[in-house]
């Protein structure tokens, strides 16, 4: 086993269960989104871009809800995916640079930046009144990669699931504002910003 | 002058200039959004809870928004003064527990629940696309105090505007979710974090 995935948080997220045919499915829906935006993409649309009948994607979704919310966990947890298999450092410098990766890797992404120009709102559930499935995926990584911190001492001691879910909230705020020009402006020094102050901020 | 206010930022945030009788207007306003929610509110539900005719408001506000505008400035502004205000410590320690301080004092302010229970659409352009009054506002008291820490050798030496950006940026996320149920569960917890992410991460 290399060295690199042995590095791998033991609890990073699963991928997601999906049949092969929904990956053609949710690049359908992708191209809509990009298109029209989320809330005018249709069920009809995306089966019509995949070339299949309504039926067929019914059979796997259950509605365009469902199949829009596994296309963003699709889209995110291959974000936070490249992003926790950085390589070289210990686990506190792997983690600080990351979420720095992270943030500036959502902050670019294509439909992130979509969703923010066109339906905006949709993301107000998951920045003030919940968490949503990519935000819990998020905090499992970063668990993981505190406690092997912990461990091997290149992280202060502390309750992993809490500095988990501290650093994941000071993530959000760079993330949901990464349309404000200020910090589309700044964000490879905002972030270096943030990788230092995670760094320091966990050294044991 | 007493110690305690040697230590205020020299920059802190300027009092918003209110004309005496506009504190009345205010409080009128502040009772409206208790009552109904932000968008709800009207000039003329202010003008008579006020006791005053719609005239006089508009004599100081040109509309409802510019008033409620005024009153969110008042309040989050009145949080502002109280964090900035903590005493002892060096620079680092006091902007970390005013951090800490202001997560907390923001995630429970009354009219801030208010507005994300009834109305959090509206804060959804502070959130996402612009900086407002407060925030520019906390990115002056929180530059103020990083150049003191530079000045004084208890904050490492950065560009202290691109600081108290990433600073600003990463206690939103706390402060927007604070209705979020694992976050409201946890807040003193959470916020304990932030003062000890923030303390480390800025040590020189």
């Amino acid at each position: 086993m290399s060295q690199r995935h042995a590095q791998l948080p033991q609890n990073s997220p699963a991928p997601p269960a999906l049949d092969p045919a929904d990956g053609a499915l949710l690049d359908a829906a992708r191209a809509c989104v990009m298109a029209v935006g989320m809330k005018r993409t249709t069920l009809t649309d995306v089966a019509r871009r995949a070339g299949v009948s309504r039926m067929t994607v019914y059979r796997r979704f259950p509605d365009v809800e469902a199949l829009l919310q596994a296309l963003m966990t699709r889209e995110f947890l291959s974000v936070l995916g490249d992003v926790v298999r950085t390589d070289g450092g210990n686990a506190r410098e792997r983690l600080a640079r990351g979420a720095g990766r992270g943030v500036m890797a959502l902050s670019e992404h294509p439909l992130f930046n979509r969703l923010m120009d066109v339906d905006p709102e949709l993301l107000l559930p998951y920045a003030f009144h919940r968490y949503g499935a990519f935000q819990r995926a998020v905090l499992s990584a970063f668990g993981g990669i505190i406690r092997q911190g912990i461990a091997e001492g290149s992280i202060r001691e502390e309750d992993p699931e809490l500095l988990a879910v501290a650093l994941e909230l000071m993530l959000r705020g760079p993330v949901l504002a990464a349309r404000t020009e200020e910090v589309t402006a700044e964000r490879e020094a905002i972030c270096a910003q943030l990788v230092a102050l995670i760094d320091g901020g966990l050294k044991p």
